[in-house]
């Protein structure tokens, strides 16, 4: 199983650093996890994940179920055998996936019926299923079925989501038994912060090794995914790790941090990669664009990834225009590299308790960046208080 | 410029081992040169490729000279820098991509006119712009632009493109005069070995730094190849390289080395990589085959390559139905290293003077391979005799 222990607190903020001791690694937190979707991260070898820093990756239960199917991955000795990956897993519970990829679906108390989005096969997927691929699987952490509703829901259909969500964390409790792998509660309740708290307490009730804050970084504008970290954290008990679920662009990482959060995932920096979209201190670089077509210099000066220290912007940007698979690869690895330092970072300021301090740093390097100025507008949350609450939190 | 010299000669046959000094290192020959069309070898980092033990491959001037230029390049310090490769790099002239890839040709003594595949923008290319185009690159070894016959073709066909060829490879010796990069004539003259023999002997009274045999595995059968190289290899000095060029299987490399080649290139072990075709010592494996599910043994058990030493083949065969990029990867990186041995074990076997064994047991380790079977008795020649004529030559 896996044990989790804070090690230091920022007195300004929720921040927090922590170890999560797994059966595959002790990991620093707070934490980025790359998706390795189908095993690997696309393009990526274990040997490279390593070297940028990680040691605990997701991987996506849905399509792994699919293909090439849970028992065979079993049979072959369980997933990190299979992908060769000797750090620690994550799996998701499929029903994201099974939500958003998938044309014909229905979904009752008694879980979700779906078509495969490869063959049109028909498949139900119930909570004992869930904990049974999972389990299949051998990660190391594993995530309850949820009901993740859409964006925008009605407060309806919030309440439903948490009420079938709760049903099924039960239940998926219950599975997990004796599986020796870790089971983490998941967090809905759309953008209604009255609902949050109590789903929240419902899971902190039934007791799971972490929770996770799901359905958000849908569509809703930044200030309102914040406000319901804030409201959900003080909720949360101080000794589990919190997990931000899907999300999210360096700015998300930031402010997450600074509200508590200790685990992220997201596919952008793989994603962004495969389309040119080069993540750096002082913001983003489209590597196809022709200012790059004479550029000797490295994507980012500060960085000391493999790929900066060989590559200039000018053979990027051929690769990418030209469709070279080496250019997709290169992106990625800088990309995931650049995760990984930007969280390093913060753990060695919260260390420091002065991640304000850095958060004011990380804006100032970026305000060349158009996005990340609209980012700061977006939110206008200055600093939260000792309580992690905004302003407009208190409002609510 | 470049150096050569032999160093050991079998007895039996033709082979030999050499060294080929170049501005970016000694190359041990007899040697396979990987192809890296736009730069790199699709998909592979230059550590990559130098791991695995190759420091000598091959660009294509004309997909650099379409994209991203060749004059872009030469500001940005020339090829080597550009793709970050500090090993040495031969050019083709581009003249067999236009015939091959271009819709509209027209071939006069002048040059080659032809219609970009990327744009349809029209280029004409001379021996001097091509010369040029490689003086650019900055590559270690040019290629004379030679004219590369369909096959089949009638006798007349090759008569005028020996013609052809011999009076621009004249005018890409002037050309090339004061660039500091050697420069290789082509021998052409289809299947006809009269031709191939006086055009060798044209090509060696201009004088070049090595003498390359075009327009082969072209799609004649392999007795037609092998028998233009027994009969051109005498024609051609000693104590230059031969380079058997756009070739080609494990099995043409053997025979070629035996009749006295030095050099090749060929896309096989990139792009069969990204069809799942995966070279071993006991004949291909096809990936893709479901007979690979559940296999956890390595592609080739007697492989020490980085993939062999990590992955299954069970994992290799999910990434490629799955189309994730590693696969394709891991795959591309496997051939490469097979064939780069092959080559490493052929110089061992000369150095003891044992090729011919080798050759026996190359043969006798791929008895299960039908495609191994059905090359031997295409060739059906025997061991060679100590001038490297077979038994077909010798009616010719």
């Amino acid at each position: 199983m896996i044990q989790f222990s804070t090690s230091y607190k920022e007195t300004a903020c929720q921040a927090r650093t922590g170890q999560l001791t797994t059966p595959h690694g002790i990991i620093e937190t707070p934490v980025f996890m790359p998706v390795g979707t189908l095993g690997p991260v696309k393009g990526i070898t274990p040997d490279e994940l390593k070297s940028c820093g990680f040691g605990l990756m997701l991987s996506n239960s849905y399509h792994l179920y699919l293909r090439p199917g849970h028992e065979l991955i079993a049979e072959l000795g369980g997933l990190h055998r299979f992908a060769s990956w000797s750090g620690a897993i994550l799996t998701d519970s499929g029903g994201f996936q099974m939500v958003s990829l998938s044309d014909l679906r229905h979904i009752s108390d008694e879980g979700v019926t779906f078509k495969s989005h490869l063959d049109g096969s028909l498949h139900q997927l119930t909570p004992e299923r869930c904990i049974e691929i999972q389990r299949a699987l051998g990660s190391d952490i594993m995530m309850v079925l949820d009901e993740c509703p859409t964006h925008p829901c009605t407060t309806e259909q919030a309440r439903e989501a948490v009420r079938r969500s709760r049903h099924w964390a039960r239940q998926c409790k219950v599975a997990a038994e004796g599986s020796g792998q870790a089971l983490f509660g998941i967090v809905q309740g759309g953008l209604d912060a009255d609902l949050r708290r109590t789903a929240a307490q419902d899971l902190v009730a039934m007791g799971f090794d972490g929770y996770a804050l799901g359905g958000l970084s849908l569509g809703e504008d930044k200030l309102a995914m914040l406000t319901m970290i804030e409201v959900t954290i003080p909720e949360l008990p101080e000794d589990h790790p919190r997990y931000l679920m899907g999300v999210g662009l360096p700015e998300d990482l930031v402010e997450g941090v600074i509200r508590g959060i200790d685990m992220f995932d997201c596919v952008m920096p793989s994603r962004h990669g495969r389309t040119g979209w080069l993540f750096t201190s002082t913001g983003r670089v489209m590597i196809k664009n022709a200012q790059y077509m004479r550029d000797e210099s490295p994507i980012d000066a500060q960085c000391a990834c493999p790929v900066c220290q060989k590559y200039s912007r000018a053979y990027l940007r051929h690769l990418f225009v030209s469709n070279e698979m080496l250019g997709v690869r290169l992106n990625t690895l800088h990309n995931l590299w650049y995760y990984q330092q930007l969280m390093k970072h913060m753990r060695e300021a919260i260390q420091q308790d002065r991640l304000l301090a850095f958060r004011e740093q990380f804006y100032a390097t970026r305000e060349a960046s158009p996005r990340s100025r609209a980012y700061l507008d977006e939110i206008d949350v200055g600093v939260v208080d000792r309580n992690g609450r905004s302003r407009k939190e208190q409002v609510l």
